[in-house]
């Protein structure tokens, strides 16, 4: 099958084996896929992941040990595949599982492929009112709704969203809809533009300028992708606030605990969410996804969709393979 | 009066000006004094500290604006001394305003005096049965009550407490009182062996040797008081678990803070706590301090306190000042 391989250098091949589902697991053909920051920085050396990237994506089952009820389902899926069966699974933290592996970032090959496979406890059905353009984005929703999974947003809380990237953006829809006074500080016009004009307000800044008038936050998600983004949501929040830590990126950070330690911040690492809840979302149009596209390429146009999905301010890139793929079978 | 004055290095001067305190505020003959870390940090930089250290204290109110309920008093004191009218302190974060000063660390001349000023409204009387070696442990023991504040630690949490310092054996005895499986890991055998003869599991470790077998804790509470403990403590924490940063030291640490967003850990940064609720566990003799005393030295060997205490392996060095002060008007 075609696919999208990354071994130190990101490499399109013709001829790449489709994979072979295992026990309780499913193959899906991948009908569309999503270009997350974490791709870009799995090919800076992150997780030192060599094999087919990509964790956002839509796609209808090919195979599946229930047949009848799953295949030609069209699917998204939880990219965490656990062992269901260690200490970690058994007390319900299943994306934890020390043995598993993660679609597109460890373990195992991911969605810049024509065929992926994951359990089929993994898979979610997506309603047919959803486009596979607003569908791609329920992994990334998800990952904005663990917020709420994971500490209490006060409808009185003053919270601010550090970072207007593409997961910042989604944080921000989130979080607004706990009624919260919310503000988003960004880099980028245009992105933040998106948000104003859903009535949340927004503060632009240029690199580096120091961030004045703007403080002492009960919450603060730190979502800029950046080593640098965390002494900077440190700053903002107040005595025994709480700073959520969304970014992931290659290599570590000179952070000053101590000064966390002084006012008694709680820093709270976040992930992969709940893909059930934002597939409500979605479903009920609270949350504007379609905002948040920037272009669609076609699948063999992929490398120059990361390039795209690499300029400054780039918005989601995404890859479309609906109409190209062949039968697994033929591949 | 006599104090140990930090001024870039530590000098004992005896003529150094007796504090006048301001509204609101009681004068304190010292009786006794205890040296921290965080003292020891002091003189390496920490805080940009000028003046008269020392935060741990038994006193005797020696004048206060209600002379008749507090003059004669014997007392600790919380070493926050807020403002008590803007918003954090409203919001009952007193020991976070931002216009406080802290005793002996910041603002404030502290208790490596004759005498210091404190706010009545942070003063705790010593019940009779209490003695100065023992009451002076009030305020790091409700730094370590602080956690149980902050967190809640189930009796069937796996807890361990990384360090076995002044501080960290404190913890332990506070944290060993929920009935939690507890695990100390340290350097110093001598002070482990007071834990072990509490029944407290102990685990010693050479510097820089790795920790085998021992991992997955609930929740770890980080009290080395060196910028690598927080490495070890994020290896030891188990997924979605609690590790409360209890270390304050000079400088900024290289920390990896995208493996506590990967396994979604709580960072929750501890400091001083509730100084009644420590009062009460010493006089229900519930935690043992005197184990903890390594010597205590008159006054004016107070350097030479200082020298012991920065030993290696080194418990509590205390300070006598009972037998030595003169009245303070005639300072």
């Amino acid at each position: 099958m075609r696919a999208l391989l990354l071994d130190g250098e990101l490499q399109f091949v013709e001829d790449y084996p489709t994979p072979t589902p295992a026990p309780g697991e499913a193959l899906i053909r991948v009908r569309m896929a999503g270009i997350c920051n974490t791709d870009m920085e799995l090919v800076r050396g992150y997780m030192h992941f060599r094999g087919v990237p990509g964790h956002e994506f839509v796609g209808v089952v090919e195979r599946a040990p229930d047949a009848e009820a799953w295949e030609g389902r069209r699917v998204v899926g939880d990219i965490n595949a656990a062992c269901g069966v260690c200490a970690t699974c058994r007390a319900g933290r299943h994306t934890h599982c020390p043995q598993r592996t993660t679609l597109g970032i460890s373990g195992r090959d991911g969605a810049f492929a024509e065929y992926l496979t994951l359990p089929v406890a993994n898979l979610y059905t997506v309603p047919e009112s959803l486009s596979d353009e607003v569908a791609v984005f329920t992994e990334p929703l998800a990952a904005a709704c663990e917020i709420l999974e994971q500490i209490h947003v006060h409808p009185t809380d003053h919270v601010i969203v550090l970072g207007d990237g593409k997961l910042g953006l989604l944080c921000a829809q989130v979080l607004a809809l706990t009624g919260c006074e919310l503000t988003v500080i960004g880099r980028h016009t245009q992105k933040l533009d998106i948000l104003t004009r859903m009535g949340i307000a927004t503060v632009h800044v240029e690199h580096d300028a120091p961030l004045e008038g703007i403080q002492g936050a009960d919450i603060v998600v730190e979502a800029t992708g950046h080593p640098d983004g965390y002494a900077t949501a440190r700053a903002l929040v107040r005595p025994r606030g709480i700073v959520v830590l969304k970014s992931t990126y290659h290599g570590a950070v000179e952070a000053n605990l101590t000064m966390a330690t002084v006012n008694e911040i709680t820093l709270v690492g976040s992930r992969c969410g709940p893909l059930a809840a934002a597939l409500r979302l979605l479903e009920r149009g609270m949350v504007n996804v379609t905002a948040l596209i920037e272009a669609c390429y076609p699948f063999d146009a992929i490398r120059t969709a990361f390039t795209h999905a690499g300029q400054r301010g780039a918005r989601k890139v995404l890859v479309s393979l609906a109409a190209a793929a062949p039968p697994a079978d033929e591949s």
